[in-house]
């Protein structure tokens, strides 16, 4: 597993609220996002804002998990399904804790999610739609890398 | 403020047996840090590991407060006290929750904090012993840019 971060997920409350907060206080500008998911490209690392529900959803919070659900995950993006695989291949291997296996995401990528000893959040995800540079930053634009 | 995360820190309840969990099973390399706190170096993005106390202690949670501690803090690094300050006061301009005023932190620098509207922090620190590079990330090196 490269050195690096991909992607902070915040959940929030109140989507377009929490986007307001970004763009007018921070003064920072949001990228052309899904719907219901807001993207800020911070020079090849993404902030994403995303409703609690569908974050915890998606991390693998079903009910009886839910309380450990804290608000937030990190993300690592690899250049391939089998390079998700692999890592948690390597995460069983040492018999870590494992959230969410790795699977076909509803977004058209594969991840998976992961706690580290203290419960912060890792996910490890495969996204077709974002490029990783060759120097391990994310780049939103669909620009398919030569360097995997 | 620029559009950059500088700094991820978690907090952890172990700190050698946090750090063995991303160095042994993660495979990743800490870089020599001080005392207490334990730096990974993500090619321009910093991932801090830290002591629950000593985190919640310098984010401002003070007994009161506490239960709003969530682990971990988001931040961004700039190149003066003043720019801190100005970011503060555009803060406070806004209206926006003030977690901790800037001030000379016990590390050598200079930080406040403050949570956007779902409780996520940020720090906004100035950190003389780091380097801003010109494309706003982070080096850990002690190398004046010249780009302030």
């Amino acid at each position: 597993m490269e050195q690096r971060i991909s992607l902070v997920t915040l959940g929030v409350v109140d989507l377009p609220r929490a986007v307001a907060f970004y763009e007018h206080v921070l003064g920072w500008r949001a990228e052309s996002s899904p719907p219901g998911v807001v993207f800020f490209d911070l020079h090849g690392v993404v902030l994403a804002l995303w409703p609690h529900d569908e974050l915890a959803k998606d991390m693998g919070f079903t009910a009886d998990r839910l309380p450990a659900y804290r608000g937030y995950s990190l993300a690592h993006n690899v250049r391939s399904e089998e390079e998700v695989d692999e890592i948690f291949a390597r995460l069983k291997n040492y018999g870590a804790t494992i959230l969410k296996q790795p699977q076909k995401a509803f977004w058209g990528g594969y991840s998976g999610y992961f706690p580290d000893l203290d419960g912060h959040t890792w996910e490890i995800a495969y996204n077709p739609f974002w490029t990783i540079l060759a120097d391990g930053r994310v780049s939103m634009k669909e620009i398919k890398s030569d360097s995997r």
